[in-house]
């Protein structure tokens, strides 16, 4: 087939995946933030309806020969959403449909069953319904897997490139050299901020200038306000983020406003032409983390973020921020803790919570552990990793709604993210001098058209562990991670 | 084909439809309420993507046996489902997909030309978009007409059951009894109210007040602002409705407010579980209307209504009602001009304007006239009807977007939705009692359940003409609207 015409066809192949896509964000996105309670079930069958016509698009078999053309094409962008249509087609093909539905009915009553268990900590409960729902994704896995590793290929499903052989040793790293720091840094940090209010509207009009600031562009989407912060994109000049407000305290509207303005740049930062192709997305949800773990953590925890920030803090919050210095804020979100809840976690003790659950769901679906042993085996890996043990299952294995959800192979995503974040900070560090120097002398422009051309600008032209390669100049490692805790919690910092 | 499986699979045909339906109308409420303007293209193409899979799957040649044993049904409400789902396959089936797609093409060339040429009164720019867009729509109205009235055949598409002929004895009927009250009336009424200012919030807030107080379920919908009030179904349990808010009076917002209500009410009254069927809607544009024009015309210009909202404008606008009395309301909303603007006509004027548009419009479609003698027979007709002539065309045969949108056959309804209100308003005071007396003393619930009983629970299980038969006792005439205005008008109203 003539290289042209394969593309002029895949292309409007691909562009009607996006069209089913985008209409499919915007159900969402509505639901999260507007939708009446008694569209549920309407919506529930809408969003099945576009999933099964998306599914039989996906394989259309009359586009296969275009494809098979494009994956030899000499562009690069071309040749790689070629390679991404076929494995999102083998996938499918792999998966047969009945197991598909089997997987959405026991993840949908495992969800909810979770739902009213874990307030009770009926452990009972929730592993009844968990384990029929394990057996049918070891299936998946299995049948995805194709001879390999069977967690290796669920972490494909949200880190492609990337496999348990090659995060296993630096993750296991990273625990080893973290466990000190927690041990030394154990209620450092300084106290809460005072509890306000802090008025919920100055919240959201604040989180709007962050987010300008930052470089997000409001022609091309909009920032909303959902009870769980998340970002979308729902099509070429609409990408959405969201906070939360707590009239109690602003910080965790700013840091979430941060953490989905990174994911939120990034989306925008995708070539516009290329939004209706394959290509045309981060090739993994570790790169996605990466972008916003940079803005929170290394932009956001910076004392010349806070600075950066100060007058605006002081006309938004005029009584509540009275008497605050900005070094009051970044100690506040500095406290470092021994508690079991991962949301909760701060940027020290966070990746053990990961470490855990990497280790505990690859046993699951390998079959070396059995679902039983599940919730006593969370207990005894946190108590080994941090040093205490959750008051209740609530609070243990029951905490999360992943597993619940048939999600496996996800968690890694979250370390990965704050790993190839901190590697971006060296590299941006190697290029531009000190972050916190740029944004004192420049703002956060010259940060942004960093990660613009260095990750933004590929889409998924590479994987994530060669994208980052060449954009970071070395392999996934937790020592850049290990040394920005390290000077983060030095004697010579803002927090000493 | 046994009944039972002919049902079972239509059914899920219909539902398939239903949730592309329900999709459709989420983009396009996000599209009219919060779209950054930058989404415009991306949203254009998921909406025309959306179609195109609406349009393969309206004709799924597998469902035809099961659509023919189900027209035999003896259960109504399934029989009328098949009868709509023939129509409408016959009618994409008569309309070639290359007619379908110049006629898209061409009319957003005329809407674009439209919207530059009015505000500059440049006919002929607009005339030259439109005529090849009038062949177009005379190409389509006698592939839908089969041999029949092409005229009729796009009437069809908006109020299926009622032709010209039907129609036209009733429009010349109401002109020739409209234009003397006219004389009589011109210059009747009472100023208009203070210039506020009228919160802009406390008017949003009243408006979700009137809704609910008129029936309206927030469980399964929400009130929202546009620049354009609009409602809009978005599937089983969503019905969405939207006011328009003016800073300098707040007369507008509450009778669009009304106005969009009573669509929505019409919504929110189709059996739930049928809304996934083809007969769970109004069955034409006029029907729609009867309700909006009910509630706009017959509840929220009667003097009772505005005693029932007297506390809640004293209470929203401290400042701006100050002084103002419940008939200070009534007789700012029943002016009664000659003025050349369809949109800003008060309701004795309003159908002149409609009669006019219906004549024209038959005669370019039947090519009885030309399109480029439409601005000056538009002048003449206004003259005629209402003795004034518009200022430019602008004011004239430009005014609408209707025509430049390539939608033919659309005005009719708006009156026959005012006769129809009438003659519910007529059916309800025979069952009811007077309508002021009902509001005064129950509420606007009787109304509603009156409605419900009648109009919105039989869907489109009957063709409008004969829906209002059973619902009012008599055909389609306008002695009811016509007793109506001189009701309102007479000397011992509220208004003298």
């Amino acid at each position: 087939m003539n290289h042209d015409d394969a593309w002029r066809q895949a292309a409007e192949w691909m562009g009607t995946l996006a069209d089913l896509d985008g209409a499919a964000a915007v159900l969402e996105w509505d639901r999260e933030t507007i939708m009446p309670p008694g569209a549920a079930e309407a919506r529930g069958a809408q969003l099945a309806t576009l999933a099964g016509l998306r599914h039989r698009h996906l394989l259309d078999p009359s586009v296969a020969d275009a494809l098979d053309t494009l994956a030899e094409s000499d562009d690069r962008w071309q040749a790689a959403s070629a390679r991404i249509a076929r494995r999102d087609r083998a996938r499918a093909q792999r998966v047969p449909e009945s197991l598909v539905r089997s997987l959405a009915e026991q993840s949908s009553r495992t969800v909810a069953t979770w739902g009213e268990a874990r307030p009770a900590g009926d452990v009972a409960s929730w592993l009844g319904e968990l384990a029929p729902l394990v057996e049918l994704t070891r299936e998946q896995a299995t049948a995805l897997a194709d001879g390999g590793d069977p967690y290796d290929a669920l972490i494909d499903l949200y880190e492609p490139g990337t496999t348990y052989a090659m995060l296993e040793p630096v993750l296991e790293d990273l625990a080893d050299r973290v466990r000190p720091l927690v041990d030394a840094l154990a209620g450092a940090g300084g106290p809460a901020l005072p509890t306000g209010p802090w008025d919920e509207q100055a919240q959201m009009s604040l989180s709007r200038d962050i987010a300008r600031d930052i470089g997000f562009d409001e022609h091309r989407g909009l920032v909303g306000r959902t009870a769980h912060p998340v970002t979308m994109g729902l099509g070429a000049g609409d990408t959405r983020l969201s906070t939360r407000v707590d009239v109690t305290e602003p910080l965790s509207c700013i840091m979430a406003l941060l953490h989905e303005g990174g994911h939120a740049l990034y989306d925008q930062g995708i070539p516009g032409d290329r939004r209706r192709t394959l290509a045309g997305d981060a090739p993994s949800l570790g790169a996605h983390e990466s972008q916003s773990r940079f803005w929170e953590n290394h932009v956001g925890r910076s004392p010349e973020f806070w600075e950066r920030l100060s007058p605006s803090l002081a006309a938004a919050f005029p009584d509540a921020a009275r008497g605050l210095a900005p070094a009051d804020y970044v100690r506040a979100l500095n406290r470092v803790e021994r508690q079991p809840i991962r949301v909760e976690s701060d940027e020290v003790t966070y990746d053990l919570h990961i470490v855990l659950r990497t280790r505990l769901e690859r046993a699951i679906i390998t079959g070396e552990m059995d679902v039983a042993d599940l919730p006593g085996a969370f207990d005894d890996g946190l108590s080994e990793l941090l040093g205490i043990t959750p008051a209740s299952p609530s609070e243990g294995a029951m905490q999360d709604i992943h597993w619940a959800a048939g999600i496996f192979g996800y968690f890694p995503t979250y370390t990965l993210g704050n790993l190839y974040a901190a590697q971006l900070a060296d590299a941006a560090e190697d290029a531009l001098g000190p972050i916190g120097a740029v944004l004192a002398e420049d703002g956060p422009a010259p940060l942004l058209a960093f990660l613009r051309e260095r990750v933004h600008a590929h889409g998924s032209v590479m994987e994530t562990p060669e994208l980052m390669r060449q954009a970071t100049g070395s392999d996934l490692s937790a020592d850049p991670f290990i040394a920005h805790l390290e000077r983060t919690y030095s004697p010579t910092s803002s927090l000493s």
